[in-house]
């Protein structure tokens, strides 16, 4: 009987959350049965409208609450231009950058013949859909710089160019603000291999 | 729009839980969309349950979902021993230690005048309505070893002196498993002061 039962249901519950511990999840318990009943009746209310009202593009794959999405159907935003990432949080990072114009497609994963993720688990498909009308001219890789992120930009440009769709890859170096002399050997090998001309 | 309108909301309500970061907070949102509805549900309800079911218990001031709680109201436990703590957490350290049999009382916070919390602002009242029956023998003061616990365990010592029980404060020294090397000196010297025969 260490914890009643409402409160030990609770802390499991927390607990499964990602990156939560038993420390935490119990503390988030405790904050949980101090708030006032009505800030916790807010916080079980936004977990449930998030889950109802957001699904999925039917177009590019992102988690939005309307259909088509407000990227997909903005009129500001270049249709012939898809950036493809993995999962809609990477949609959110190049959002911050306020830089790019396009659109784009979440695969949601990368390929990983270790963990059992093949093509046919991808928005691969979809991907091919959008591009066989011929609007679109180019299609910007932006998964990441990892193994997985590699070889399913590379499956993906594959298929990609015998529709004479132009495929390109976001650039290796070094991060602005990093340390030359903290860089691991192979990202500084494709700094330089990628250098340009001052 | 970073993000969505619902999601934006979740990853609000999460960020203001205690310990949780923005970035923590995106995660756990993105996680919560990723679950299935099912679970999602769940962790919502368990959230809205625990506020409706826990209460205060009206003897101990523990947290509880019954009312006298569990310990009070066993049968088992040792009622003329109050182990006196600042929070219900508290009461499951003790708990864990499987030790002591008595009976406890929350007072649901320490004295800290810069912080504005004064003798009203804890359960001390109902504290001493349970010492006006003359059942108590002994009040352990088990508030934490810093300087409100100690200023609370010292003003409440002085409370109850009077009342003729005998009033307690649980022992400062070196933590087991602790290096000597890296003791305080104040501990340090609580735990020479302290000193038992062997």
């Amino acid at each position: 009987m260490q914890y009643i039962e409402p409160l030990a249901k609770l802390i499991e519950h927390f607990r499964a959350l990602p990156g939560i511990g038993t420390k935490t999840a119990v503390r988030l318990a405790y904050h949980v049965l101090d708030m006032d009943a009505a800030k916790a009746k807010a916080l079980a209310g936004a977990i449930l409208e998030a889950k109802e009202k957001i699904g999925f593009c039917s177009v590019c794959c992102n988690l939005s609450d309307r259909d088509p999405c407000a990227i997909c159907s903005s009129a500001k935003r270049d249709q012939s231009t898809i950036c493809v990432v993995e999962q809609p949080q990477d949609v959110a990072a190049v959002e911050r950058m306020h830089d790019f114009h396009g659109v784009y497609h979440v695969l949601h994963g990368a390929l990983s013949p270790l963990e059992g993720v093949g093509p046919e688990n991808l928005r691969v498909k979809e991907l091919l859909a959008r591009l066989r009308d011929g609007s679109v001219s180019e299609v910007i890789m932006a998964t990441n710089p990892n193994v997985e992120g590699e070889a399913t930009a590379m499956y993906i440009a594959r298929l990609l160019k015998p529709m004479g769709v132009r495929v390109t890859r976001i650039a290796h170096g070094l991060p602005v603000g990093g340390d030359l002399e903290y860089a691991d050997e192979v990202t500084l090998a494709k700094a330089m291999e990628n250098r340009v001309e001052l």
